[in-house]
């Protein structure tokens, strides 16, 4: 298995400014088209008017792009630049997106908003993306407490159905064993009582030890994006 | 706790497939421009033209819509028509979407790709997606071997990295003990090994169980869309 590469940009805080109001923009306004188009109950001929007219617009994106994925890189300055990640990506319309409160600790949390387009069963949150929510939530909170690792294992408890609407979500170190943290979280409902539980398990692999040991930047980062 | 309520709704085989080519039409097409809007390098005065006109369009789906979910619905001829579901929705851009095959033995799978909107660490699938598809399949294969529940516990297992691109899971149903139903199944990247494992126990909630004895429909659907 090939080491997954960390790319190096160079990139100041005015630039991330900037690529957070452009494309957390079009973010934006991509999540709100989505709800929007799952929602809808405008006539056939409007929503296929809509959809010739979007994917116009599609190929003005497509003019260029990137070959493959956004990838993850680290800025000269050690920001960490997460912009596609299925979670907290700023420039990605699939995630919540979750803004996620970092303590040294070893402890993150996170208030967020699931509507419509996360929805299991009906007026429900889904399990799974529970479970995608809390996996983000536990590795960012084993990275804060600066023993960072990938997921091993996660198992989930979920204690009664999550509705749709506001929810808020924490996680906590438990124990550091080496190359080995154990994390704890939980998710919330807008009446803050607990429905899902998660514990995790996340190892740091050896090839991310060597970077580490390769590039500080790596293991403490200054902040993430 | 209020149950969760499934809607009725009288549409004939001819209205369903003319949703899937309307609605299911809309989804795949705002699923290309998210991936587009994710992996542009075009300039930024294009970028927000784009998300200008983009909005305009979200507007004149506005007109008129749904007030919350999509929900679940089932037709008068026992059909399932979970289109707002986040991970098989026809209608949910955010969904993959899973095509399950489902099979009555309790086995569900399905292939599918993910693209640059599922990744986690650089160039992979973020562990939270693998989570979130295989809690969707484990389900589907409770349901279709006749014990359906809603999630009560999962525990994944990440064997190594899943590399971005095609995938296949599988789930089938380990064990059934009354109203709870144990299922296991496994992700598997492009080179077809294993990279994570799933293990779910699904529990089937008093009010389903009721709303089961009262109208089949529920229990047995004849076919999910």
């Amino acid at each position: 298995m090939a080491p997954i590469e960390y790319t190096q940009v160079d990139l100041t805080d005015d630039d991330l400014a900037r690529e957070r109001e452009v494309y957390g923009g079009l973010a934006a306004s991509t999540r709100a088209f989505a709800e929007a188009s799952l929602r809808t109950t405008v006539d056939e001929a409007t929503v296929e008017d809509v959809r010739r007219q979007l994917d116009a617009l599609t190929e003005r994106l497509r003019a260029s792009e990137i070959e493959r994925s956004f990838g993850v890189s680290v800025t000269t300055h050690g920001v960490v630049r997460a912009h596609g990640n299925a979670v907290v990506g700023l420039r990605n319309p699939v995630a919540v997106p979750l803004d996620v409160q970092r303590d040294a600790s070893g402890r993150a949390g996170a208030a967020f908003h699931l509507g419509a387009l996360y929805e299991g069963p009906p007026g429900m949150v889904h399990g799974g993306v529970a479970a995608l929510v809390l996996d983000q939530l536990l590795g960012e909170a084993a990275a804060a407490g600066g023993s960072p690792g990938m997921t091993g294992r996660l198992t989930l408890t979920y204690r009664r159905p999550t509705p749709l609407g506001d929810c808020s979500a924490e996680a906590w170190v438990e124990q550091v064993d080496g190359i080995k943290t154990t994390v704890r979280g939980v998710l919330r409902p807008a009446d803050g009582e607990t429905s899902v539980e998660a514990e995790g398990l996340f190892i740091l692999p050896r090839w991310a030890r060597e970077a580490m040991e390769r590039d500080q930047a790596h293991g403490r980062p200054i902040r993430f994006e």
